[in-house]
This record gives structure tokens, sequence and C-alpha cells, in this order.
């Protein structure tokens, strides 16, 4: 049987999120297959956009825990929805499977977590004795599924949402094998990085999933935009931004598929805001080398340019809109190129768009990296390491 | 040969901290030998002091990494000196110890430390594949002091701290042994729990060793004391205040030790201020029950007074007198009583200060403090369960 990367979207922002998701699994060419679970409020226009990425698109039931004092104490009134995951235990079609919430970024070939066995997760950088639910690698089974349900009814979650009760389920976690414990790489909690700055500056280099926790996501912010009042604080940090723009950029790239078969967005995705190129702020005490530099376009190489059209100026869906399907504007990919000059000295970016799409970039030398007092140094360029370019 | 826990002071305000550490091991019964290493600012008189408590007080020479770049990355410019730490490798005069940070703070008999190999420490919160070393269980070998030197001299840390310095060096920590992962309980950084609150809620009351993060100390906190500006927002946050008073209430309670012979404090540790009791904030989004209730004395029980005076209110130590032995205020330990009523209807603490200073409380049913949504419900009283009272 195959295996299987499965995503989640139950509104519109979520399906931004899991296409961002499936293009960038495709763009470093995993092995699996692709599987989008949505809910049934996500329009047919949508899931034909999403079938241009994904294998398989599958229809599941809004499942809610409905636990608001809990979700209340968690600060997210909006994840009683995530018990819908649980849905990903019945893809028995799959031996394996990864989940990914559709709020990461995928920054290089994953496919060894299918080496792991259920239940592996990354730690949660709150409370890192729970596993963060974000990542996941599990073997989908009725059996597990019914007790997952059970569990649900019988004993909720602690936090209301799908991580509470998957740690409760999987309870031995945190103590039984270490091997189930997959790098803090794998699950980058973004609005996190600077709880402990000197190890981003050592270690985000070799970030491979990025999740993007919190109410604020991607969807909600442009590229490159400056932050403004109620947005979090990470949004004025230079790192989180780039990642923010790396989504972007995926987010308005083209697929394998979509660039044999350009396809009309749905309506859903569409807006027509200009794009917004605002000057970067220097940013002396960040850790401006552990992110990579935004894509770009550089002389002399044979690249096809980037299609892409402004992302929304001013979503605002998510937990507004949690289970609804917003309309936010118009989508069709216009012609354009994203490119970011390097706005402090140590920044180097030598990225490119590929015709085909794959990330080529010159040689660098860690070493120039590692060690650098200030991790300030910008080396050669952002190699993707690890496989990130098979 | 002996085992022992191990902590250390450069200042006068790490000394408060690990005259609390000694105390608290003391109070929940250790069978363990408890040094202090001090460096050699630290005054006569305050080394008497730490006699009162310690098993051997050891003066060390001061080790900096000096290494400013890392550290300011960091945050924390203070922290160079921390590599004074190192030296714990040379008491060769014990089989195997544990290092305790002095601003920890011991809620419960943590004996079984004991039974784990070097290296063994919890997770960090800001980087879980990394550890905290504000607690971790290690081996005395003048062989691993040379090899830490010998890295340190050669590499450098990371953050500029021992943290970085002890990771790089015991490298496999995140992927080797899960019997090395402490428990997150044995160190929970008191600033970081309410990025995943439900999580606290659930296995906060679980809780061995707190560690005050960060550059604000509880001995620059007052007992009950309202924030005021540019103190940390936790301050602001009852539980984190309530483990405040608990420190506050270690720090004048009397050890056994202490009872026999009481003792002048030092004059570094002296104030004459009186004590703050400021009614406490009903926060009604806050999880009011995984904090052990503050000390408090009953009517109908045989107990003895808690020799106490009031804290110091506006110590500013530290970072400022890093390596200085600051001169702030007279000690002698008065007669008083530390209470607090309960301030909301959740919380019904029924500690008590027994005349050897053993902590007992009525029994607690767990169940009822479990699956309480809202997670504010206090228990009949806090059990300080897991061997706290052994």
């Amino acid at each position: 049987m195959p295996e299987a990367f499965v995503t989640l979207a139950t509104n519109v922002g979520y399906c931004m999120g899991s296409l961002v998701v499936g293009k960038c699994l495709r763009r470093y060419g995993t092995t699996r297959k692709l599987v989008v679970m949505v809910s049934p409020n996500i329009s047919a226009a949508t899931r034909l956009s999403l079938e241009d990425v994904f294998d398989e698109v599958v229809v599941v039931d809004v499942l809610d825990s409905r636990d608001r004092a809990h979700l209340l104490c968690l600060g997210r009134p909006d994840l009683g929805i995530t018990f819908t995951k649980l849905h990903c235990w019945t893809l028995t079609q799959y031996s394996k499977c990864v989940f990914l919430d559709a709020d990461t970024l995928v920054l290089g070939n994953v496919d060894e977590l299918f080496e792991r066995e259920e239940l592996s997760a990354a730690p949660d950088a709150g409370w890192p004795d729970c596993f963060n639910s974000g990542v996941f690698v599990f073997v989908p089974s009725l059996a597990t599924h019914t007790q997952l349900l059970e569990q649900a009814h019988l004993h909720g979650s602690f936090d209301g949402g799908d991580q509470g009760l998957l740690n409760s389920f999987f309870s031995d976690w945190a103590i039984k094998d270490i091997s189930k414990h997959l790098p803090f790489i794998y699950n980058l909690s973004a609005n996190m990085l600077y709880t402990y700055l000197p190890a981003f500056c050592k270690y985000g280099h070799q970030a491979k999933i990025v999740h993007f926790l919190g109410k604020t996501k991607p969807w909600h912010l442009g590229y490159n935009q400056q932050p403004t009042s109620g947005l979090p604080s990470w949004n004025s940090n230079r790192n989180l931004q780039r990642y923010v723009n790396l989504w972007w950029a995926e987010y308005y790239s083209q697929t394998q598929k979509l660039s044999e078969q350009p396809s009309e967005h749905p309506s859903e995705l569409r807006d027509s805001a200009p794009i917004q190129h605002v000057p970067v702020q220097e940013d002396a005490g960040a850790c401006l080398s552990a992110v990579p530099a935004p894509l770009q376009l550089q002389q002399g190489r044979s690249v096809s340019p980037l299609r892409m059209t402004p992302p929304p100026q001013s979503l605002e869906m998510d937990s507004k809109v949690q289970g609804e399907d917003a309309q936010t504007g118009s989508p069709s990919l216009g012609e354009g190129t994203l490119s970011e000059s390097p706005a402090s000295s140590c920044q180097q970016p030598q990225e490119v768009l590929s015709e085909s799409e794959k990330v080529t970039a010159s040689d660098s030398d860690d070493s120039d990296w590692f060690g650098d007092p200030g991790c300030r140094h910008w080396p050669g360029g952002w190699s993707h390491r690890n496989g990130a370019r098979q």
C-alpha cells in the first residue's frame, strides 16, 4: 500500500495553506501521495483547485469538541473543530501517513519522516513533554479511529482541541521511545523563535518544516508587508516575515501540475490589491541568517518568470469564519516577479526559481555561518541541505 | 562515595537563591549531601550563613566566557559568568550529583533524580531539542572537566553561557536516550507557563522544580507585591506570583539546622522595609489550581509561627552587580506570620507550616481537579504528591 502526506482544510484560509503544503511537498520531490481532507463547506471550485495539487481530496464531516471552557483556557475558541483531524486515521488505503497542519511551510524534502513509527511528533515548545500535533507520523486504522473517538467522548481533551486528546491517547510519547521524538526542526514554531534566539541562530538554518502557530496565519498577512496594529509582534520580526514571504512565494508559484495546466483559481482566493514591497527595516539584533532568503530571480540564469498576483491584504477569515467559505477576491495568476534585494550586508540571497520551480542556489559553506558570533552572517546562499532538492 | 545536590552563587542575589534551594531540599528530606559553590567575591559572613544549610561551601574561581556577541544575542550579557558552573565536575568526592540553578524552587523531594545517568536534563522550552542547564544530573570527573574547558576554549558556546556549551558537548541528548530526558516538571520554566496554559493546568500540579528564568528573579520581587513598571509581565500573573510567594516563604523559613542554631544573616541580605500584603487581583482566565497554595497558618492546629522579616523591596543586584557583593540591608529574622486568604472561591488552600517546617495538608482528591473544564477548581489541598513529603 502507498504512503501519503495528509493535511486538512475547514475554511478558505486553510485551503490556501493546504495548497502551499501540497505545492511545497511537490517542489521538493516527494515520492508519496498527497491527500487533503476538506470539510463539506468547502466549495466545489476550491476542491477542484486543490485537485491540481493533491492526489486525493477527501470530504470529511466536521467534528467539533464544543469544549468552550478548555478552548477559552487555550485562548483559541476556534480550535474545537480540529477534532476533524481525527478522520485521518480512516485513510486505510495508505499504510502509513504523515499529517501536516495546513499552517505549516515545508522547506525541503521530508520523505524521511516515513521511516518513523506511530506516533512520532516533535515537542511542543510551550510544554515540551507534550508533542505538537501539527506534524505527526501515524498509521491509519479504523480501530485506532474508534478508540480516539471513544476517548474524546468519554474524557474530552485537556485543551479542547486535537492536541490535548492525542497527547492523552499517546500518553507515553514523552518517556518511552526517543525515536518517536521528531527533531524540532520538523515542527519549528514560527512565533516562538525568539524565546531562545541563539539556538535558532545555530540550528534554524536546518529547519525543514515551519509551523505558523497562533491566530494570525500567513494568509492574514501580506508579502513583505509592514506590521500594523493588532497584528502579533512576531510579524515585526524580520525572520518571521521572511518565512511569511516564502509562504507567499510558494502560494503564487506554479506546481508541476499547474504549469502543465494553468487553472483559474476559485473566486475565494482572488484579490486585486497591488503587492506592497515595503522596504525592509534593518534589525541589528536579529539573527538574519537562519531563515532562507526570499526567492529571487537572478540575472544570467535561465528561469521562467514567477507567475503571481498580489496577496490578499486584509483577509480576516480563520476564527471569524471558521467553518464558512469566505469570498475574498480575485486570484487570476498574473505575470510578475518576486524578488527582494538584501537589505543587510550580511545577506546574500542567491535563490532562484528555475523553470521547473526547483530551487537552486550557489554552494554555500556552512562553516562561514557556524560560529559567527553575532549569528548575522549570511552564507553564500541558502542551500536547502538535507535532501531539500532531491 | 556520597551523592550530592550542587548549586552555585556568584553574587548576593544568587546566594539568597541558593539558600532557598538548600532549605527546600532539607525541608523535603533529601538524604543527599548539599554543596554550594561560591565565587571569591562572596563575603565570609555570607559563606557562614550558607554553611547553616549546606554541608559544603566550595569557593571556585570565576570563569567568564566573555562572549559578548552571543550573550547579546541571548539578551543576557550577565550570563558569561555561568561558565563558572563547569567547576561542578571537579567535585570528585561525590559519585554522582544533581546540579540546581540557584534560581530554582524545589517543591518536593527529588532524590529520585539520582537514578538518572549523566547527562540527564529537561528540555528547554525555547528550543526543546536543547536541554535547559538549570537542572541536570552529572558525574564529577576531572577528565570531563578538562574536556569541557577545552571545548570552551576551542569552540566557545553558541549562546555565550554554560547551556550552549553543555548542549554542544552532550550533543546526542535530543536523539539518543529517552531516560536522559527529565520530565519537564523537574525544570518548569516559570515565565513560560502561559505559552500552553491547558498543559500547565493538567500537569502543573505535579511540578517538582520551578525555574525562574529571565533577568528578574524572586529576590527582585516582594511577597505578594503588585508588579510595577519595568518588571516582567509574568509578575502580574497570579500563579507565578504564588511561586514567588512560596520562594519568599521558604527564604524566611527556618531549616532544621537554623532552628537548632538561629544565626544572624549577613548584612547583604538585610532589609527593613515592611512586607506588603497587597490584595490579589482576581484573574478569571487563569488556571488557579496548578500552583501550590501559599503557606498558611491555620487556626486549630498546633504550629509554630513562621519566623520572618519583610523581603527586600527593591533589590537590584543580579546583572547590575554581577560578580559583586552588594550590600542591601538588614536581615535579622523577626517574628511574623505569612498567610494569605484565598481570593478566589475556587481556592481552598489548607497548607500549614508544622513545627518542624514539614508541610502537611488535608487529603485531596485529584479527580476533583482533573477534568475541571476551566481548570480553576482548587482541590482539597495541595498535597505535594510524588514523594514530596518523604
